[in-house]
């Protein structure tokens, strides 16, 4: 029988799910003295890890974060043969840079904090579509890099605002293969740019909840799921603010996400003792909890079935200068420990 | 008998190669007044179309070129399950605007000038590969937005050197289907990133050569063909400069292309009437030159088999200003008229 790949308006089934045969993740110094600080590869005590910019220090992260995922997947670097990756710099400069030195097949992705999913998603139709055997996706993002690009130099000082959340510095890499033993990626739905009009680039966990509700909503309608189909379902960096709106959007539409949701940006840091005020945000954020953290979790069952929506918002400094609302965005896979 | 998809070290061929089912071209005022002008589906007579940014015209742009595709494709925007595409903006603001309008299922890529073989070359995978019907692929970029993002802004009327390219202004879309008569997508190869070390930002030309040059002949190897399989073989936007390169360095390695090979960013512009210097670049340099002149052409069977490379420099002005060189990436993809 023939499995219907294509399915509803915006997701897809696998039809032999890809398996996650490794992961790697790299933080920085405050994301290892946070909650998941246990479940990481690596803690690095220097933001600049040796390099003369930040710029630099990310396009490393990326870089050892691929070739550590490769390494504990027991393959070599020549046997992958794509590489789907992003990054929020502009231009990408931290994924291409990496790829310069990393020499394989590159397709450069841009979906702000959602490029860990996009990056899955279309690895695995990549795989599962007789493509490719093995395939590496990954993200970064680094604080210092993302603070001065987007809002200002840290050296000025400025305040944060209790909405505002803290750009994880990090990068996740998943190495996604044709055979293995699970954990699979089973479905994938893409998601829409939603805009409800949020200008505040100190919120960006509220401009990016109504399209990860859109695209978690879409999930539930495409696949005929529910939410206590999942043991857990994860956004990638909406922070405390925004997971509390989640909850109340998707409450109003039907859907109960009391028992099993989290947020990424709040699991990362201890927002009581960390000053990180709103939570985690930056592609990382989502990188690392899902390669560290939930992966980890899964080896030991905690968690078998997992809805993993990472949540990008589309603005840049200039479309805020030209007045613009902030866009989001929102794609989501589903992991799942075995198959039915 | 099962198609071998992977196809040596970079490439894959489809096994029921999508069809481009239809395309559109919309171009700026200096690109209308250029050799290519009849083959364009709309020619604007003021940069801003309207808007009062230059950020804002380019969303424009490749907002209509999209629902120009789709329209041409006589089709409905609701049928399109996902559109794959980018820009040069920083954070892809002109791409991520459009989308927020059209409400469609998006996959942001980054390929710098190479997107539009990016998203030729993902669509035709999730087409083949039973995720898909009907995709659209499209790219834009904008004169005004890239020079004052890229290099200076224009009001300070700073001088270009002979080896610098024209900006184009304009976006190019395809649909691409399950369904169709051709022209087909039968075959892509995805680049690795490339660096010699050129550091020159008014030289990009010179610094994608390289990659240009080592997708274009693993290809080659790839798919055991060879320069004279094809009736065109065309990179993104190397100018004359690049293109003369290009022919140099495949000459040394056993590769004639004397005979059938030209460059996006030479056909465009008239370099003697123009004052382009060497030639036209960015994404809607390949953009449009392929939805326009090359797949009109087609039609004509004036060529029935295409090699298309979009070429891509991977610099920001960060990467510049940090003293790092320009890497380069180039996508290729085959369209042949009919299937052998």
């Amino acid at each position: 029988m023939t499995v219907q790949k294509h399915l509803g308006e915006q997701s897809v089934r696998f039809e032999k799910p890809p398996t996650i045969l490794s992961a790697a993740s790299i933080v920085g110094p405050k994301e290892g003295k946070g909650p998941l600080a246990s479940y990481f590869d690596l803690i690095l005590d220097d933001i600049l890890w040796g390099e003369d910019t930040w710029e630099k220090a990310e396009t490393k992260l990326l870089k050892e974060a691929i070739q550590q995922a490769v390494s504990n997947a027991k393959i070599n670097m020549e046997q992958i043969q794509y590489i789907l990756a992003g990054d929020l710099l502009d231009q990408l400069i931290a994924t291409t840079f990496a790829m310069r030195e990393l020499k394989r097949p590159f397709l450069g992705l841009y979906g702000a904090c959602s490029t860990m999913a996009e990056s899955m998603a279309l690895g695995a139709m990549m795989i599962d579509g007789g493509y490719a055997d093995y395939i590496v996706g990954a993200t970064s993002s680094h604080h210092s890099s993302a603070e001065k690009q987007f809002r200002s130099p840290l050296q000025l000082g400025t305040q944060r605002p209790l909405t505002a959340s803290w750009t994880v510095t990090g990068s996740g890499a998943v190495v996604l293969s044709k055979k293995g033993t699970g954990p699979y990626i089973t479905y994938a739905t893409i998601g829409k740019v939603v805009d409800f009009g949020i200008k505040d680039p100190m919120n960006m966990g509220a401009s990016m909840v109504p399209a990860a509700v859109d695209t978690m909503i879409q999930h539930f309608i495409d696949t005929n799921r529910k939410p206590e189909d999942y043991d857990l379902i994860v956004t990638g960096d909406l922070g405390s603010v925004g997971k509390q709106l989640v909850i109340e959007m998707a409450n109003e539409q039907g859907y109960d996400l009391s028992k099993n949701y989290t947020d990424c940006g709040v699991e990362i840091f201890d927002a009581d003792t960390q000053d990180t005020h709103a939570g985690g945000s930056g592609c990382a954020c989502a990188g690392v909890t899902f390669t560290g953290y939930i992966l980890k979790e899964m080896q030991k069952e905690t968690f078998k079935k997992v809805l993993f929506i990472p949540t990008g918002a589309l603005l840049s400094p200039l479309s805020t200068q030209q007045g613009e609302s902030i866009p989001g965005i929102a794609h989501a896979v589903v992991i799942e420990s075995s198959l039915e």
